[in-house]
C-alpha cells in the first residue's frame, strides 16, 4: 500500500491510498502520524478519488526524530576523504527541517555557499522500542519512504557539530510516499537514483550500505528509544556534489530528484537567497 | 507565574500553578505544550489546590526541539580544553532524551562509563520565529526552567557527532518548574547551582555567558524556525566532572541536583545498568 498525506481546495492533512495517478480517501479519518500511531491498516474508500494533480502532496507527517547515518556507503566515505566506520556513525537532523515534495529547498547565501544533495532510503518506524534485536527489527518497521539528507558543506566542514549543516530549515525533503513493509520482501534489494536538473548523480543499489537496516536498528535502539514515526535516514551513496572535481554545489533553479521505482520521486527546486 | 506539569492517582498531563508548596488547578484544561501554543494566560482555578507531596511532577512537555549551545562559559571551556567560541556553538538533543525531576538517569556501561552532569538555564519559546533580531528576541521568550545535559564523554569524545554521548535516553533531565519570563526581568542575573549528591559542583553567575540570550535566538533563528516550546539550553558553567582531576563520573546512587533559586530544583537519582 502507498499511502500519501495531501491537501485538496478546502482541506489539508488527509490520508490517502496512491494508485497509479489516483489518489483515493480511505476510512482513517485522522492524520498520517495518528495513523501510524494506532496500529490500524486504513481500508481504500472507493467514495472519494483525486486525481493527482488536483491535489498538493504534503510531507507524510512531521517525525518525532530523524536519525541520520553517515558514510554508510563505502564509495561515498571515499569520495568525501572519510574512512568506512566500523559501527554506524550516528547523527540527527531536527524535525523543523523537513518538507514536502516540490516545496523549495532554501537558504541563504550569508549562511552558505556549499548546498549538497544526499538521496537515501528511509524507514519509518511503526512500532516503538528500545534495544531491539536485529532479529526482530522489521517488526518495527512500518514502510519505507524517501528523503534527501541536503547538506551545507562548508558548515559541516566548519561548525563542528553539524546541527546547522544538517538540520536548517528545507534541508529534510521527505516523502512524498510512504510504501508499507510487505510490499518491499528485501529493502536492500532497490536502486537509488539522484539527479540533478537532467545529471545523474547518484545510482546504486541499496544493497551496498555497509550497516544494514536490522542492525541500524538495533544499533540506534540501544542509544534511544524508536518511537512510532520516527524515521531513519539509512546514508547516501557516492555522488554528492562535494566529491565531484570540481565540486558541485545547488544553486537557484536547479532541482533535485531522489527515486526509487518501488516508492516514488521526490523533487525539490532549489532557491539561495542573500 | 511558576506552571507545573503533573499527574495525580486519577490523571496525568495536568497543568497546575505551583504557589509554595501548593500545587493549584488552572482553567487550562489541555495540555502544557497545548497552553504555550494558545498564547492565553491560565488563572488559578481555587476549586482543586494539591499539596506538593501529593502529586508527581511530570517534565513539563516533550520540546518539539531541543537546541543546545556548548562551550557558553569561558570558565567551562577551559576546563574541557577547548577555546571559547566566537560564534554560538550549536548542537542538538533529541527530545526522546527527556525525563521529569526525580526520574532516574540511566545507561548502559556497555556504551559508557563517563557518564558526566552539565546544569544549565533553559529558556523556553513561546511564540514562533525565524530571523528573529536580538533586540526582539525576548518577545519570542514564554520562560525559563532547568536543565541538565547529560553527556557521556567517552562517546563525546569518540563518536564524532554527539548524537548518542548527549541525546540518549533519559540524558535530558527538564523541568520541572516553568516560570513566566514577567517574573524573571533579567535571565543574566541569576545564579546556577548544582550539586552531586552533597558536593556543590557548579556554582555560577549567568551572567557568564559568554553569547547572551537575545544574541542566541537571533543566531539560532537564522538557520532554524523557532517553534512554540522547543527550547534553549544556554550552557553549562564550569564545574562539570570532566574537568575535576581526577575526573570524577556519575555512579548509580548519585543524586545530580541543578537549582536556580528563582525558579526551583531539578533533582535525579543515578542508574548505571550493565
Amino acid at each position: 500500500m502507498k499511502l500519501v498525506r495531501f491537501s485538496d481546495e478546502y482541506r489539508k492533512n488527509l490520508v490517502g491510498i496512491l494508485d497509479g495517478d489516483t489518489v483515493y480517501a480511505t476510512t482513517w479519518t485522522g492524520d498520517m502520524l495518528g495513523l501510524l500511531r494506532s496500529g490500524i491498516k486504513p481500508l481504500i474508500s472507493y467514495a472519494y478519488r483525486y486525481p493527482l494533480d488536483k491535489i498538493t502532496l504534503q510531507a507524510p507527517y512531521i517525525p518525532p526524530k530523524i536519525v541520520c547515518i553517515g558514510r554508510n556507503y563505502a564509495d561515498h566515505a571515499k569520495e568525501m576523504g572519510n574512512i568506512a566506520p566500523e559501527k554506524p556513525f550516528l547523527f540527527g537532523k531536527f524535525s523543523s527541517s523537513v518538507i514536502a515534495t516540490k516545496e523549495p529547498i532554501r537558504w541563504s547565501q550569508s549562511l552558505t555557499t556549499q548546498v549538497d544533495w544526499e538521496g537515501e532510503l528511509a524507514v519509518i518506524i511503526g512500532k516503538a522500542g528500545r534495544n531491539i534485536r536485529a532479529e526482530n527489527a522489521y517488526v518495527h518497521v512500518f514502510g519505507y519512504s524517501l528523503a534527501n539528507d541536503v547538506s551545507a558543506r562548508d558548515l559541516q566542514e566548519n561548525d563542528g557539530q553539524w546541527a546547522r549543516a544538517k538540520g536548517m530549515d528545507t534541508f529534510c525533503p521527505f516523502g512524498p510516499v510512504i510504501v508499507t513493509r510487505d510490499e518491499i520482501p528485501d529493502p536492500h534489494d532497490l536502486t537509488i537514483t539522484t539527479h540533478v536538473n537532467d545529471d545523474q548523480v547518484q545510482h546504486a543499489s541499496t544493497s551496498l550500505m555497509i550497516h544494514k537496516i536490522p542492525d541500524l536498528i538495533a544499533y540506534i535502539s540501544q542509544a534511544f528509544t524508536l518511537e512510532v514515526g520516527d524515521i531513519i535516514l539509512t546514508g547516501t551513496p557516492a555522488g554528492v556534489g562535494k566529491g565531484m572535481k570540481p565540486p558541485r554545489f545547488l544553486k537557484t533553479g536547479d532541482v533535485v530528484r531522489v527515486s526509487i521505482p518501488q516508492i516514488g520521486v521526490l523533487e525539490n527546486p532549489c532557491i539561495a537567497e542573500d
